[in-house]
């Protein structure tokens, strides 16, 4: 028997207790002994829990317990958690996390402490919730250089825009909405200005490039809170779906480039209909090409399954894992300025000012793409985003990101 | 430096060792140290080749140099490459494969060996070439039960019916130009009569069922020979397009299913968009939902993607593979007869046939998709696979299966 306990038993902590209960059968005959949740630790009690016998408030139960070889923390947040996880990695105890904030503000101290003490820091649910992404980019994609990650990475943004779009909302309208089915937190800035989205990439970054660490401070974000439903009516007229989209980018010998931003999505690309909580991840390797993981990026369930998925990995493989490199930190920033990155971008500007317009952008390449009576608007290719904003006001127009 | 060997330098082994070169200093980031290619196995001279050096005829050469840890088979066929995979297991050398006949053929044997002999058998490569998907069933997916695998698994197949769309062939033309591109054999039979999807359902069915092995043999199958033209033209005008699918389902209690046949799929499902020689696999688990692993199936560096990822595990770990289960052969059948399988699909009659239609089929659910001047076409819910012959003969019908 393998004995494991549960540190926070919120949503995705009762997720984890339900799938082990669930699958009791299948995952004991994968592991060739039972699995058993011996403790879980919370400040509250949960009287009406199936689980509610389990319930301490002493995490000396938790860490002092010798039989217990996995912690799965779902406390959340870079705090009590960063405390706690210290201590059960101290302790030899392999954690298993769903912790974006943490892995991506502490992930490098903590990745050393587990090889310290011969255990494991596992982390694949902190990244696109159930969808398998962290282990086949550590492994099944060992082989590649990593060239470019898109991915619709936070699936409350993606609600809302989504909502936007097919009900004809307005972002206030879409947010209340997805604050009332839960959806949205009532403080919802961590997920609306692309907090999250850039610890995930933080995290997809850091494994792309083999473990050099990119802090979430070095990825330029831009939220979705200015996102109006003329942007997505506009979006829709010329064939894309606005997503918010965290792009890793290491095309060439130069730096790689990481930000989080809208952008316009071309109907023809595999991004294009992944809609609502859904997320989906696209990663190019030069070996591999171009592969795309879907699935629902967050959720009680779907979110356990990744969790429960990596205890029983640590479970089996009780030492360090041999197979991923730890993060180290560097002693500058990874990634380029912001400043420095090329993109591609859909420049609009009012009716009759497609002369304008391509006359402005003239250096660079561009594709004319809506001419019509209430505005023009044109694809400009591989411009740096230091000159995007002088130039667009030049034409008195706007402008968001673009993918083909 | 960790020393491995290719046997057979085709397409995909030329690939293993362009892959290798081309990523060494990543390859050797990962692994700590280098790897190696250290001889090719072949029964032809590549004098052109940049390693025409490491080219030998002598299998001694492998299986008796002790530096030898793991050997890359990629010969395919189960004759010569089933010995050689015996030989090099029985000398405690791992084996990484691409070779679905060979795994979905001896598989269990293969495991058990390897397993004796602490060393691995590893085989991402032989399901979707690039694609992460049996790393991600094994252990990202380990705490749920499989519900449903529902595959894009053949490239050929799915590029023949593409081009039959979208350039108006006929089978027999889009066939031709397969084979003038190199997507197709001269002797396509495996490919076009679904034979290597079957191979790559029997090994995503056993890794579903933890192991419960799911001989080929068992997996009813049709191809894609009989696909006319005017089906592609209908599908396209009841919003749906065609595509050989892999199914394996397990919904309930009683026993899965598993068979490959072409499909009307709808033009909202996630395998709609899957066009040319990608392929994309569909996996419901019972905690995780649905999810998606989406790619190249095939190809040079695709495909030594897979088999050099395999590579890199077997070299950290070169003991039989903790975290998943080897195969067992069950003394009957594992999956229900096919003719026990429901499904859903539809109907076509000839014009103004819409009541005899409904009538025939009044036990069934069912929904009137089409009722033109050409023909009327029904979806069936539900129903036997005995059943539907009878019944669509009833009305001089014809059918395929459907997937919404």
């Amino acid at each position: 028997m393998i004995n494991i306990a549960i540190l926070g038993f919120g949503v995705v902590g009762a997720g984890v207790a339900e799938v082990i209960a669930m699958n009791s059968d299948s995952i004991a005959q994968h592991l060739g002994e039972e699995l058993k949740v011996k403790h879980i630790l919370d400040i509250r009690d949960f009287p009406d829990s199936p689980f509610a016998d389990l319930v301490t408030h002493d995490s000396n139960d938790v860490f002092g317990d010798p039989e217990v070889k996995v912690v799965v923390e779902t406390i959340g947040g870079a705090k009590i958690a960063y405390e706690f996880t210290k201590q059960a990695l101290s302790a030899g105890k392999s954690v298993v996390t769903s912790n974006k904030e943490l892995v991506a503000t502490h992930g490098v101290e903590l990745m050393e402490l587990a090889m310290a003490n011969g255990c494991q820091y596992l982390y694949e649910a902190a990244v696109g919730g159930g969808i398998p992404i962290i282990r086949p980019l550590h492994r099944c994609l060992a082989a590649n250089k990593i060239l470019r990650i898109a991915g619709i990475v936070n699936g409350t943004t993606n609600y809302i825009l989504t909502n936007m779009r097919t009900s004809g909302l307005s972002y206030d309208e879409a947010l209340s909405q997805a604050q009332a089915k839960g959806y949205a937190e009532q403080n919802p800035s961590a997920d609306v200005d692309g907090i999250d989205a850039q610890r995930k990439l933080s995290i997809l970054s850091s494994i792309a490039l083999g473990g050099e660490y990119v802090a979430p401070e070095e990825i330029n974000t831009t939220g979705i809170s200015k996102i109006t439903l003329d942007d997505i009516n506009f979006a829709t007229g010329i064939d894309c779906a606005i997503k918010l989209l965290a792009v890793f980018s290491h095309m060439d010998e130069g730096k790689p480039s990481a930000f989080v931003a809208p952008f316009f999505v071309a109907k023809k690309s595999q991004l294009s209909p992944v809609e609502g909580v859904f997320n989906a991840i696209l990663v190019k390797g030069n070996a591999v090409g171009t592969t795309m993981y879907y699935g629902r990026g967050a959720g009680k369930l779907p979110t356990a399954s990744a969790v429960v998925g990596d205890v029983l990995e640590a479970a089996r493989a009780p030492e360090s894992n041999a197979y991923s490199k730890n993060w180290h930190k560097a002693s500058e920033r990874v990634t380029a300025e912001f400043g420095d990155i090329k993109t591609n971008i859909i420049v609009r500007a009012k009716a009759g000012s497609k002369e304008n317009l391509t006359d402005i952008f003239s250096s660079y390449n561009t594709n004319v793409i809506w001419d019509g009576n209430d505005c023009s608007a044109i694809v400009v290719y591989d411009i740096l985003h230091k000159d995007i904003d002088k130039l667009v006001n030049a034409v008195g127009g706007n402008w968001l990101h673009y993918m083909e």
